[in-house]
Parts: structure tokens; sequence; C-alpha cells
């Protein structure tokens, strides 16, 4: 397959015309969102939608979160992520896999039909995590395009998958939140040098390859400058999968938590990687048989647990 | 002298009640700041004086900062500052002794007649200090009350002392701004455990002593909640000496500077320190023949440099 993306070949980065669309389908009456919400994604790369989730929703939410940080020991080992230096848990994937309530969240009409809708496709999840940053000590995590990595490391091959965080825990100013670079889905910046084999086993705890470089970076965030989203539990947002996006960390007593799910297009499916010999395991990039996506309507509760 | 503030004696923390006023003087229809300011201040342990210089005034402290940063050979050496772990410039120490316009800046009346004000009698410069956070990098600074240090380590009596950050760079939400917790300055909150001898040499990078424990610090923030003020360069933020305060790291490529000045009340010279043996050095906390300023009024401009 022809790479019309290719990064981490050339020893300076560049970057290079976006050649597929944001928004893949037409807005029309019944589409989930209004228009002006279905502009603002396609312009700046991002959403927010805020309390998507009511509070119930949430607290039952929070609950299986809770359940689920707090039994490592009886989740799949290789799905546990924890703070470099540290055991303590900072994200578990594959975890609509792992829990029934997080894939009942997953096709969700409120997320699923969104995620049709912006990708013009049936969807299944690609990625699936549930992210806690403790507080006091929760680390940065750096810049990235997400669909850089998708690429190189797991071979997706076209922009047409889309993030949404499900908040679980309020997004303040001050707490860690994500950091967005609206209007840097548009190219892709390549990044420099080769990968090296087994990058995810430490990619996932700090990122050393697949690193945008300092001076592309400036350039974006002083040409489209940067927001946070804040918003309380409940609300979701929702990025594309190249917008350029980052963390920092985050001193105060008030931790981070979401429900994040990366749905991509059927027709997006991945193939080989473009830039390593092995693909990533499959608990962080679906690949072989997948499965799409029945959106469900109703609201979440205990009952999807049975 | 009788410790009315003991802090590092015991294994575990508590609040022990400020016995000093915040302001010092009684508002009058000439004080520098108005009667809403100085309520708030009292209030809230901090005070944003915004666009208190002007823009050429902010150019000129920025070129000088420039020079200063970009020769530190110049410098006496034990004044600068590193970031953990690399040769990067953090702050430099003593500023106002070795440049005659930080010197200027710190007795221009907008800042010292402030402090004069506020602390009810003449001041003088305890530490001064020249920040440089560089963005991408830029690592967080945990929570401390400045008081606790100066009280222990360097033989500060009392809470009649502030800090005024002057910036030199906008602070955002999202650069590793300094946050403060409002009114978390009415009590001392005590740390734990001993400090070692010659503490200052790491604890300026990286504090590991007289650090304040989680659960008191989530007691405060949520109490109080945490802010933190945003301006443009040549604002002005004034804190408490025991206001709680720390910054997050800053992977923005906007880095932070700021000129960083501590006014002490005359009254309130250094003796003995309160917890440990030796002082910490001059640079960090003046002491021994002191100079109360003479405040001067007008403009930062390029003749005070002759």
């Amino acid at each position: 397959m022809e790479d019309i993306y290719p990064s981490r070949l050339h020893p300076t980065a560049e970057f290079l015309p976006r050649r597929d669309p944001v928004v893949h389908s037409q807005w029309h009456e019944d589409a989930p969102i209004d228009l002006e919400q279905t502009a603002s994604f396609e312009r700046d790369g991002f959403l927010v939608l805020e309390d998507l989730f009511s509070e119930a929703e949430v607290a039952f939410l929070q609950t299986e979160a809770g359940k689920l940080l707090s039994d490592p020991d009886a989740l799949d080992q290789e799905t546990v992520i924890t703070e470099p230096g540290s055991r303590e848990l900072r994200s578990i994937f594959r975890i609509h896999d792992q829990s029934a309530i997080v894939a009942r969240l997953a096709a969700d009409e409120r997320l699923a039909g969104v995620a049709r809708f912006l990708l013009g496709d049936e969807v299944y999840i690609h990625q699936s995590r549930l992210n806690y940053k403790p507080g006091f000590q929760g680390k940065e995590f750096y810049w990235h395009s997400d669909f850089e990595t998708w690429h190189v490391e797991d071979g997706m091959p076209r922009m047409r998958a889309l993030s949404m965080s499900v908040l679980l825990a309020e997004n303040t100013p001050n707490n860690g939140p994500l950091m967005l670079i609206p209007g840097s889905h548009r190219a892709l910046l390549t990044c420099v040098g080769q990968t090296p084999p087994d990058h995810y086993l430490t990619s996932l705890k700090k990122q050393e390859y697949g690193v945008p470089d300092e001076d592309s970076l400036a350039e974006l965030a002083f040409k489209y400058g940067i927001v946070a989203p804040t918003g309380k539990a409940g609300s979701v947002v929702i990025f594309d999968c190249n917008v350029m996006h980052g963390s920092n960390g985050n001193i105060t007593p008030f931790h981070r938590a979401n429900a994040f799910l990366v749905y991509n297009a059927v027709s997006n499916r991945l193939g080989a990687p473009f830039g390593v010999d092995r693909p990533r395991p499959d608990f962080i990039a679906a690949r072989g048989e997948i499965t799409p996506i029945e959106p469900v309507s109703g609201r979440l509760a205990s009952e999807v647990a049975a």
C-alpha cells in the first residue's frame, strides 16, 4: 500500500498536507450534532460535548472505574500501565473487552452515533483505556499526533479515526488537562528518525521516538494557540486522530480520570505498519477480526452489568 | 528567641494559627493601593496588579534579563541555579546585587511603596532572583509556604514579609503559572521530620524536606480552591510569605520569566535559624548588614544603567 503519510524517515521534519476529510459525512437535519458543532470540529479538530452523561450515569461509571483500578490483578496484566518509576496505575488498556459497562459505554449512541457520523462509516474500537492521573504526582504527557504513531507503528492507512475522552473527574485548568492545538490536524507534522523495535514497551510511559520537534511545535502553537478544554465529569472531549495534543503534570490534589475510546472507520482497518517491522500488540491497536459497533440507545444503568 | 511557629519537629503535621497580621498598616487615603485591593490581599494572601509596568519598561527589563541569562559566567557562580539533570538556567539569585537595573526595579515606588505599606515598616530585599522557566521541558515546583522554610532554615522570626513576581513573559493557564491556595496564609501548616545539613544545595532544584503532607494539602485545596493568576508581562503578583503555592511543569513552547523580589520588614530581620544549626548562605537569605530601601519614583529607563 502506498504510504501517503511517510514519517520518521527523514532527518528534518515537515508538514505534509492532509489528504483526508476531517468530517467524512455531509451534515443533515438528523445528524447527531448540529451544524455549528460539525463546523467547529472540522475547523478546530476537536469538540466538547458538555454534560453528555447525567450525574447518575457518571456515578455509575466512576464506581465501575474504581472497581477496575482497585483490583489490577483481575485484569490482563499486559494492559495495565503504571507511572514511570512507580507502581501507581496510569492506564488500563482494552478496557471495553474487560468491562461490560465500558463496552456498553463504547456502544452508546451518544458516542458511537457521533463517531459514525463524523467518520462517515461504521466504526469499531481501535483502542480503549481507562486513564487515571493521580493528584500531586501526575506526570506530563508530551505533544504528539496520535495518527503519526498509529500510522507508523500500527499501520492505520488514513486519517479516519477519532478519540473520545469521557471525563470521570472534572478537568480544571490546573490539574493537567488535555491541551490541544486547534487547527493542527490539517497537516501531518512528520517526526525525525527511525523507530526502535518494541518501542511500545516504553512509549506508553514516556515517549522518546515519534516525538515532534520543538521548532515545529513552536510554529504551530504561535500560529494557532493552545486550548485546554475544561469541563465537569460527564462531559466528552472528541478529537481528531491528527490534532496535536499533550498534557502538563499535575501537582494539585485533584486527580484526572477518563474513559478513553478510539473509534476507527471499518474501511480504515489496520494493515502492516508503515514504519516498523512488527506491529504493536492487539491491546494497543486492534487488528484482525474487528466487530463493528451496533449503537445502543438509552441511559447507562446497572442492568447492563448483568 | 521563642519559636512561635515550630515546624519539622513532630511526626504529624498541624495547622498553627497565624499570630501576625497580614496587612501591617491601617489603610488610608494616600495608601499606594486602594481599600478593596488591601482587603483582597488580607483575605486571599495575594494580589495581582495588572499592567503595573509599561510595554517600554517591560522591554527594557526583558533586555536586561536576556543579557544576564546569556552570560552566566559573568555572575557569582553560587547564585546560578540550573534545571535538575541539565545545565539549563532556572534562576539567578541575589540579582539585585548583580544588576543595577534590577536594583532600580526593587527600589521602584510602585513595588517598594506597596511593600512598605503592607508590611507597615521600612523594607529591605530578603531574597531576589531572576526566574526563567523554559518552554517544553519546564519542571514543576511543588507546594510550599515560603515562610516555613525562611523560619526554619533562615531564622525569619515573624510573618512580615512578602514576594513580588514581576512578570517578564505572559502567564497563561497552560505554561506552568504560579498557583496559590487563597486563604491558606491564615495558618502555618507545619512539616514533618528534620532538615538535613546543607539542604539548600538540593532544595533549590527539588524540594525534599519542608514539604507539606498530601492530606493537609488536599484539605486546603478542597476548602479554598486553587487559583492561578494569569497576566501579561508587566503585571505583578504580590503574595504573602505564608500562602501555599507551587507550579506545574510546562510542555508548551511558551516560557515563563519573572523578576522575583522578596521584601522583609526591617523589624523582622533574620536571627539564628529555628530548625537547623547553620543558616543558608546570604545569596538566598540576606542577613547581617541590611540596607533599607529608599523608594524611587519615575519610569524605568536606560539611564539607570549608568
